[in-house]
């Protein structure tokens, strides 16, 4: 791929001698290089496609290598990483050595922080602004939000003490009208409402009368805001969300034009306190496919240019689609059963659910929070809510999960997806602390199962547990075809089943699907004459006595599981080894320590961190060569 | 205390019997129960005193054996207990065999939630509705929230999920225009700018204009609400925040006013969509000592009926008031130091900071999260912010402390008060997961002072960090006079303090001030010939090698927290034992079992536990007589 000016923008630097035809010209090849390389690495594609003029825009305005741009949930700053010098290793995007697909500032000078979750950009972005104020310094500051973090209540908390700055502090509101899924609730139906009542030419008018009446305010906003106000009734459109929260509201306007959009820049980064730019934009603009299916391809692995997915080869079947298919069939048995998401329908593998049992699905948009309360409220009438949310993001109801679940001993069942290490997305996207946060509550069972079989077994035992359960599975293919004879047997409350029996006296327990490469260690090790026993372990709370009685009959342990090895199930075998008296210097835990985890495939992430075949075989032989 | 109507209500079936004036004087007979009850057990008095009428008029409109009455944050609850066949118990408020100080479902069928965090009404109710819409049943749901509680982001997550419901759901903000402290925020703000805005006068009428009109709705809301807004444009204060989030709005009205509240009850009773009452009440209203200083009386203890309070006595320095010193000394000597509370600044000890530099202080409101994450932001410009928060409010920010704080190494520092058991207030308040779910980020510093002036070291040592610090301290008097020798050493990253060398080959290692139970149990273990070793160990992460040290020379060691048993202090040494091959078999963990621990006084519970005096003393009793 060779670009006429692409080639030469090496720093944001570059881009501001350029004319807005060449800036527009850049914006096409920006949209070419991004669906290029996303259609071989994978990423997110369609929103960074959409936010390409904006990026452009403010890189001309702005000079970021001292002003400070804060991306929300971060996955629209390829074009960013792409005029910030990092465009050759765009095309390693999201792998090994390569760069991370959200904002890094390992990577640049130009990234803040590394995000990854929702509604982190504004309240951050107060932070800077209140420390620049107090330490006297003049760098702008943009916090860029798209229109499905804004319902965040994190977002919300900042909005409402935004009144906190007394200086500059623009708020781009991105507004695509998507969130990950179509948005959901009253902000995300204002916002579309408002959107289908404006024409292109609308927002041209609109931009025209902002830049007219701006200089009215100038830098000084307090005494001004008042009667620019009046004067522009007319001409914006009257947001009462930004108006109750007291927050001067421009917009909405085009997010393409790139030359308004400089203009608008210019003029808003003068005013003396925060402000917020809405503007609308296409998700996908330019790539017809990402176009027409936007959630196909928010994030997607490679593809082939025409739009045909490189991943529809026969690849074995997720842990998310073993989950669809179980909950549609539990669904389908069980009138209580109902499913709660966070704008995840697809990444959690609720869309059949939904399509066909509409009534029983809620989606609360991204506030996760908010969807375990009301979980609790259904089942505190007797509904059995499956509440589908991934590992990282499970981290936003910790409190819910437990003063609202656990302490009410409410049956609830957590369905968390994308537990464990996650590949390519990072240390923002792993989930490798709920194991440790969700087993000291209380009334907590929790399931990790090793397949698909035995997620449907783990789920339906979950379904009819008086109080809450949590299912832990990882973004990997299930392997149905292994241990049918144990793994299909119905779940007991704390019972583990064992894989395969050792005659030697070192066992392996494994927690969830991590046991196929303990699986697999054993069969490596039975060619030097090693046998152990594997066990899967199913539950890490209640623990299995089993596990106690092995440390007893003198066999040495190793724990393996894809979660932190602190606090984890690992932890939970040794405390209950120390409560029972037994011997615990017999065990080893093998787990991910302590350090964030780079992008790269899972299945490396695994087997450099130990935990996969080669580092289980690996501690059975240091057991068998210390004797 | 005789009272003429309160002494024969026994369940609030017993209330709808009386006329309007008989009403009143219960209410005034409630209102002087009250006041005598916490004057001497303690507890939550002005807001209690503020919700009287409120009380009454929704206990006489609805049937809360069948309707669900859901409380947010749940200290305002009192005089609904006193109703609901709790009147006796209510002498023994916040006492073992007595009641809690907040709603619970185990005392009566009339609490619906076990609750004490903010934000939690709206969403359950929604939970609720949305279960009673899908199983046919047709009870009314109120929930019943403060104006501190809605600006929560869990509150606001909910109120733009409202839309989900197609039933009656009646949310009544109780507006006192006051948090604990003063309230924050924009939200806030507006309020009290229409609070001012109007007259006793207007509220009467107000209420009379509602009344009117509600009968124009009637039960079928979506098609009438739009005209009846245009009738009552005039009288109804437009709010734009609820406008925004498409939510029928209704008020202000007089909370104190039964008779107008019992007749917009039953009006608004029979709406059949989710509405918002907003109506006005007075914290503290009629005891002028709570009258005149809300915030001294919104959580006290005993005090004398005059005001005055009990607790003047000469008792010990607090660990929040040793706080509260050294911030105030520390900001003194480093410029770079500010402080964030939310909504505690009383609570947490902030009072004094925030007189001496108002500039450096700031309080977000009852929004956890957002606290974190503009800490976050002002430690990236390089400042110091030592964030207060409870241990059990900072459950709220988990996932903003990994993202924000952990994974970017920030220089944030966590003041943890109200960290282990907090006695009276049960178990929503309880701390006992800070330590499990901080230990598994990397980054993160964890220290628990044992006294006061170790708490002014940690600081010190936390002021001087690069990257974040958490130190967690209970709700408990300091005792500085103990080992004055060894707690006067400044803190080293990882090192532990020797408080006591033993002859005998058993160390009990304590984190935090439960350092002085194990001194205590030492000293009673002398009289009986054995002579153990007492460590501090300050730093729960990194934990001192020593410790591993001790168990390679052969000794048994007994770890103590206050904390849970799971994935706490004692676990950290179990993992670390194992990771260093150590004999593990020699450790015991003392912590707090898998159970919620029930109000009581903080001692009692700490006995009660085993990790007191004497369950230390018992646990080594147990080893030597192994031996």
């Amino acid at each position: 791929m060779q670009y006429e000016l692409l080639d030469k923008i090496n720093s944001p630097k570059d881009i501001k001698t350029l004319s807005m035809s060449q800036l527009n010209k850049l914006a096409a090849e920006i949209r070419d290089f991004i669906t290029h390389c996303v259609s071989c690495t994978g990423g997110h594609l369609a929103s960074n496609l959409g936010a390409i003029e904006l990026t452009i825009a403010m890189h001309y305005v702005f000079d970021f290598s001292t002003d400070k741009l804060l991306w929300d949930v971060g996955h629209q700053c390829y074009a960013h990483k792409i005029l910030t010098g990092r465009r050759e290793l765009f095309k390693k995007l999201r792998q090994k050595d390569g760069i991370s697909g959200f904002p890094s500032p390992a990577e640049s000078e130009y990234d803040q922080f590394t995000v990854g979750h929702a509604g982190t950009a504004i309240p951050t972005a107060i932070g800077l602004a209140l420390a620049a104020e107090k330490i006297k310094t003049a760098e702008k500051i943009v916090a860029f939000v798209g229109d499905a973090s804004i319902v965040n209540g994190l977002s919300f908390e900042a909005l409402n003490n935004m009144g906190l700055v007394k200086r500059q502090l623009l708020v781009v509101l991105n507004d695509n009208s998507m969130a990950i899924d179509v948005s959901q609730g009253a902000i995300a139906q204002f916002l579309s409402k408002v959107r289908l009542s404006h024409t292109y030419e609308d927002l041209r008018k609109r931009t025209n009368r902002i830049l007219e009446h701006l200089p009215l305010v100038g830098r000084k906003m307090e005494g001004a805001l008042e009667s620019f106000k009046r004067t522009l009734r007319m001409a914006i459109t009257p947001n009462r969300l930004f108006e109750s929260l007291n927050i001067p509201y421009f917009g909405p306007v085009d997010g393409h034009d790139i030359n308004s959009l400089v203009q608008i820049f210019k003029a808003m980064s003068n005013l003396d306190r925060p402000a917020v730019l809405h503007v609308y934009t296409k998700k996908g603009k330019g790539f017809s496919p990402a176009d027409d299916d936007p959630t196909r391809f928010h994030s997607t692995g490679p593809f082939k240019i025409n739009g045909e997915l490189e991943s529809e080869k026969p690849t074995g079947k997720s842990f998310t689609a073993a989950f669809s298919d179980a909950i549609v069939k539990l669904a389908g048995e069980n009138d209580e059963i109902i499913a709660i998401t966070a704008a995840m329908s697809d990444g959690t593998g609720l869309t059949k659910f939904k399509q066909q049992f509409t009534s029983r699905y809620y989606d609360v948009g991204i506030a996760e929070s908010v969807a375990v309360d009301i979980a609790a409220g259904q089942a505190k009438m007797g509904l059995k809510p499956f509440v589908c949310i991934y590992s990282t993001f499970l981290q936003r109801c910790f409190d819910q999960i437990f003063q609202e679940v656990a302490l009410q001993n409410l049956p609830v069942v957590f369905c968390i997806d994308r537990a464990g290490l996650v590949g390519a997305d990072g240390p923002t996207h792993h989930g490798l602390m709920d194991i440790g946060f969700l087993r000291m509550m209380p009334n907590m069972i929790l399931i990790a199962p090793a397949n698909g079989v035995e997620l449907e077994l783990a789920m339906r035992f979950a379904a009819e547990s008086q109080g809450p359960v949590a299912i832990r599975y990882p973004k990997e293919e299930v392997d149905d075809s292994i241990c049918p004879e144990v793994f299909s047997q119905p779940f007991e409350l704390g019972r583990s089943v064992t894989v395969k029996n050792g005659k030697g006296k070192i066992a392996v327990i494994a927690y969830g699907s991590i046991v196929n490469e303990a699986l697999k260690a054993a069969q490596s090790l039975k060619a030097d004459n090693v046998d152990i026993t594997v066990i899967n372990a199913r539950f890490a709370k209640p623990l299995d006595e089993k596990i106690i009685s092995l440390l007893r009959a003198d066999n040495s342990i190793i724990t393996v599981e894809d979660h932190s090895a602190a606090g984890g199930f690992g932890s939970a075998v040794l405390e209950a080894a120390a409560a029972a008296g037994a011997d615990t210097a017999k065990i080893r835990i093998l787990g991910v320590g302590d350090k964030f985890v780079q992008p790269d495939k899972r299945a490396a992430q695994i087997a450099g961190l130990g935990i996969g075949v080669d580092g289980i075989a690996g501690a059975v032989k240091e057991i068998v060569e210390a004797h």
